[in-house]
């Protein structure tokens, strides 16, 4: 069998983890010397290949991609660019074709969300087309956790356990301050189409009465007057009242909750920030003092107290990619199989990718309580798994140490790209 | 000499390393069994004198005090109660010592800031007045690090170091991300009054280049137009500029930034969140795509990546504490004197209270760079020794074990007090 290159990119939104299966991707190509050449990764994702932008991964010592395991962002450079349709712009998939041609790439590890695993899919279909053959293997990756046919994706368990952990701290917080200062906190936390990360927040319980006393989900309509009793009950029930609240959280009309047309004194509309807003509305209706934090990057970011089963995953799913490869698949994506809750235990399988391609996976209505406000014994024993284990990075003079590639790129062979 | 009870008490906004403070208190008390019976602590705070509720800390278990020095918040309660000055509320004074003679206390130590430090003063003069002289020392604590006459305040330490780790990870991830997307990301931190918590996140860059590019303390005047400038100077060299700004960023008239009489959608002043405020100049001015994050309780209360430097000096000073006490001292505050900075050596000093109270310790001209937006060789050499070491707490099931304590109350023996 012929040896062939093979090309790694990295997609979208990045994660604490996602780095973990670029390490996976290229350790594991490295067992297979015979078969696979070099491990090329595209610069700022897609866009490296389209721009004939490789980086040589051959180039980067041992320790530095043994790193990439411990470091946070997206180490090759991702990018949101969203590969439009054949019909749109046949064009760029020839490209990308070209390139790859060029370059002896025989195998496509696309590291991404649900847009990804379409790209991902099409470049499988088109290069077949072309009479140049590659076989296109998704790995999974976001916080999101929104891909179907997988127990969860890479990334989200190190996010929920930042977000419970935090939750569980600023409760701390707020409790011991309530009694003659803040009453309400509210904690805007990632998640547009899904309330997985939100819901996650829910492990930072452990008895009756501990925060979070209310979890805003996209999945359940938001309703001011109910969301207002809640928070009054809890207030008059344990002193104080923490909210959890989904980025995404919509009204029943669908519309997202931070885009109510609001203006701020620009006249723009309201800059995110779902968590004043809510804050605004205790204030207006109930009048206790309150605060509020948005995460925003530092859920998306936060290595320094990552999840071990999602670093393992993450290691594991990259390392399986190659794998299939290996095996001849073509246009799949490997998946986490949950085989118990507990003690958790969990497999690779494989799904196709045009059943992943484009999917969300919301969160279940049995995970999440009848007053649509919690999560229930079954959501928990979901997500608690996934937060297992702490894997810390190494430190220097009190400061993470991550790391940082050399990025050298490959001599161009294509002609430049018409953007 | 006679057996006397200890008060301790936590004041005002709460730390990582608060409670670790209390457990020093709690454990080197019991070194002087002949001259300290029990340690009561104040439900609340001071309130729990005023209200005399004392927690009886004999009745926690030894395990329990231990799991305070791992637990963030105010493990006996907090509060936000300023006692008026002696010529407004003298009855007020006049309850506290009637209180600590009824309970026996002949230590009174409390665990605060600036406010504080002026109630410790307080306390340790009427009850001289009133006959019942009250040995008064004064914990140092604030993560706001803004109290004179000690190198640094526990409770900042930890905070520093998580606002340093938040500002390179959310680094990593908008530096892989700018090529197609966000070009600034906006991280607001505490510090109302002094820039030491966002000056701290200067820690997060080893090279130039590295971000923060941007630092807003409310030591500098804010000028809008040199700040986006350096904005854009940002982005067009680096690709991104990292932002981080302290809550108490004002104007040359010394008004805050987050308070320049906007009005929300329901006509509200706005509701804090500089960031978002920001955000919108740069959207406006400059058309940038741009993520903020307002860290808020997060950071105040992220004792699962704590300073172990941070925790040494706040139990210290708790021990350091109860040591002066024994030693006739009052009206003091046990402090941490720098010796050197490489290797970091301190030794614990003492100041008196008349020099500590309601004095605030911004931070110094030198430690800022000249441009305004960035921190000297001195200032790094400064904060870089708070922040190291990590000072985990034990985890379960994949969440941190914080200690709850029971707070059994002491039977009451004085009247009713009329709040």
């Amino acid at each position: 069998m012929k040896k062939r290159n093979l090309f790694y990119a990295q997609s979208g939104g990045v994660t604490p983890v996602i780095n973990a299966s670029a390490a996976g991707v290229i350790e594991a190509a490295t067992e297979y010397p015979a078969r696979i050449g070099k491990v090329f990764a595209g610069h700022n994702g897609i866009l490296g290949a389209l721009r004939e932008e490789l980086i040589d991964t051959s180039r980067e010592t041992r320790r530095a991609i043994q790193g990439l395991k411990n470091t946070p962002g997206g180490a090759f450079g991702s990018c949101r660019y969203k590969m439009k349709s054949l019909e749109e712009n046949r064009a760029e998939y020839e490209r990308l074709i070209s390139v790859f041609r060029a370059h002896n790439i025989g195998y496509f590890l696309y590291n991404g969300g649900g847009d990804s695993a379409d790209t991902c899919l099409k470049v499988s279909q088109m290069s077949a087309q072309m009479g140049y053959p590659i076989q296109a293997i998704h790995v999974p990756k976001t916080i999101d956790n929104d891909l179907p046919l997988t127990d969860n994706c890479p990334g989200f368990g190190s996010v929920a356990k930042y977000v419970a952990i935090s939750t569980r701290e600023a409760a701390l917080d707020i409790e011991s301050m309530c009694a003659t200062s803040t009453k309400v906190f509210i904690l805007e936390v990632m998640g547009r189409h899904a309330g997985w990360i939100a819901g996650a927040s829910a492990l930072a319980a452990n008895e009756r009465g501990d925060a979070p006393h209310l979890i805003l989900f996209p999945e359940i309509a938001f309703d001011q007057r109910r969301f207002l009793n809640k928070v009054t009950q809890s207030v008059e029930r344990y002193g104080y009242c923490v909210v959890v609240a989904s980025e995404g959280a919509s009204t029943a009309d669908g519309r997202l909750l931070s885009d109510q047309g609001e203006r701020d004194a620009f006249g723009h509309a309201q800059l995110g920030g779902l968590a004043p807003l809510l804050a605004g509305m205790i204030k207006e209706h109930l009048g206790y003092k309150y605060h509020w934090a948005v995460a925003d990057y530092l859920q998306r970011a936060a290595r320094h107290v990552a999840s071990q089963t999602d670093l393992d995953q993450a290691i594991s799913l990259g390392r399986a990619a190659v794998k299939l490869a290996m095996e001849g698949a073509n246009a799949v994506m490997p998946t986490v199989e949950r085989r118990s809750n507990k003690p958790y235990r969990w497999r690779i399988g494989t799904a196709p990718l045009h059943k992943v391609a484009n999917r969300e996976k919301k969160m279940p209505r049995r995970f999440i309580t009848k007053d649509g406000f919690g999560v229930t014994a079954a959501g928990r024993a979901y997500f608690e798994p996934l937060i297992a284990g702490e894997a810390y990075p190494n430190y220097d003079r009190g400061m993470p140490r991550y790391t940082r590639l050399k990025k050298m790129l490959v001599p161009k062979r294509c002609e430049p790209w018409e953007e």
